[in-house]
C-alpha cells in the first residue's frame, strides 16, 4: 500500500538498519508518529549529535567522543586485547576479570576487499608499546583467515620489541556439546588440551 | 561497560523502539556510527518531518500528510471497513479485492483503560454515512472482547441510518491445521459453515 510520503520516508529510513525488514521497519515508524514531538526531536538530535561526536580515540581506537576514551583514561593496561571492531570490545568487557586494555583495530588484513596493513590502526599500536606501558598483546581477533593472518603480521611486528604477544584459546565453547562441535574446533580444543 | 556518552544516548533512543533490547539497539547505533554525516541527517531529519507531517485523516482518520489521504482522495468507496489502527489498514490493503475503503477509530471501546466511545474517531464516520456515499460497513475490529463490543455499539448507532453493518467472517485460518485450532473458532467456524 501506499504511504503518506513523510511516513514512507521514515520507514525507508529504519528499514536501512542491520536486520530490519519492511514490517519491522513500519513497527517502528508508527512507534514515532504515535509518540510524541519532543520524543522524535530527542531521537533526531541523538543522531546527529552521536554522529558528530563519536570519533576514534587517539590512544586505542575504540568509540569515545573525547580525545582520550574512558577505558584509556582510567585504566593503566600491561595487558592490551587487539580487536577487530568496537564490538568486540563490549564483548571483551562482559568478560574482564582483571584491568586489560584494548587496541582496535577497524578491520583485519583482507588484500581480497582491498583492506592492506596501512589501513588498519596499527601505527598507533606500535606507538604505545614504544611508549612501554605494554607488556603483552593479547590477539582477540576471529579465528578466520583474516583474523590469523592479521594476528600473524601484528606479531612479526611487534615481537622485536620485546613484548609478549599471545592469543584467545580456541576450544569448545561453554555449555556446548561435543557431539556438535566441528571438528576443526575439536582438532583445535585437542591440541591445547591443558593437565587437570 | 561505559559507552560515551552521545553513543549511549543514541543506544537508548533506539532501544526506546518495540521490541528492541540493548544489544539490537547497539547494534543500530553502530550502523549510525559507521555510516556517513548525510545519512544520519537524512534519518534525523525523516524522523522530525514524519512527526511533524503525520496526522489524521479528515476523512477515515488514517495517517496522512495532507488534509485527505490518498485513499480517501481518489476511492469511491461504498463499502468501508471500520478498523482500530492505520496498521490495521495495510493488512486489508493486501487482501483488497476491490476497492473498498476505511474508517480507522484509533482504538476500540473499554473501560477498564477509560476509552470510551467519545474517544474514538467514530463522529467523522456518522458524518460520512450522513453524506450518503457509504453503502455498507464492514466491521474489521480484533475478534476479542473490545472489538466485539465496538463493533456491536457502532452497529447499533449506524443501523436506523439505513446501511448495511456486517463484520470478518471467524473461522479457520488459510493453511492452518484443524488438530492445533482452538475451539472457540471452531465453533464459530462450524456455526459459520457454508455450503459448498
Amino acid at each position: 500500500m501506499d504511504f503518506a510520503p513523510s511516513l514512507e520516508k521514515l520507514i525507508n529510513e529504519f528499514s536501512k538498519l542491520p536486520g530490519v525488514g519492511q514490517k519491522t521497519a513500519q513497527r517502528y515508524a508508527f512507534k514515532i508518529i504515535n509518540g510524541t514531538k519532543e520524543e522524535a526531536e530527542a531521537f533526531a538530535k541523538a543522531l546527529i549529535e552521536a554522529k558528530d561526536k563519536i570519533h576514534y580515540c587517539s590512544v586505542c581506537g575504540n568509540y569515545t567522543d573525547e580525545d582520550v576514551c574512558e577505558i584509556c583514561k582510567n585504566r593503566k593496561a600491561e595487558i592490551v586485547c587487539v580487536v577487530k571492531d568496537p564490538k568486540d570490545v563490549i564483548a571483551l568487557e562482559k568478560a574482564r576479570e582483571f584491568n586489560w586494555g584494548y587496541h582496535v583495530l577497524h578491520g583485519t588484513i583482507s588484500p581480497l576487499k582491498g583492506i592492506m596493513p596501512e589501513n588498519l590502526n596499527i601505527k598507533t599500536l606500535l606507538k604505545r608499546i614504544n611508549d612501554g606501558e605494554i607488556k603483552e598483546l593479547v590477539m582477540a581477533l576471529n579465528p578466520d583467515i583474516e583474523g590469523e593472518a592479521t594476528a600473524m603480521y601484528i606479531a612479526s611486528l611487534v615481537k622485536p620489541m620485546n613484548i609478549k604477544v599471545t592469543r584467545l584459546a580456541c576450544g569448545i565453547q561453554a555449555g556446548s556439546e561435543i557431539e556438535y562441535t566441528d571438528y576443526v574446533t575439536l582438532t583445535k580444543a585437542f591440541n591445547d588440551r591443558k593437565p587437570i
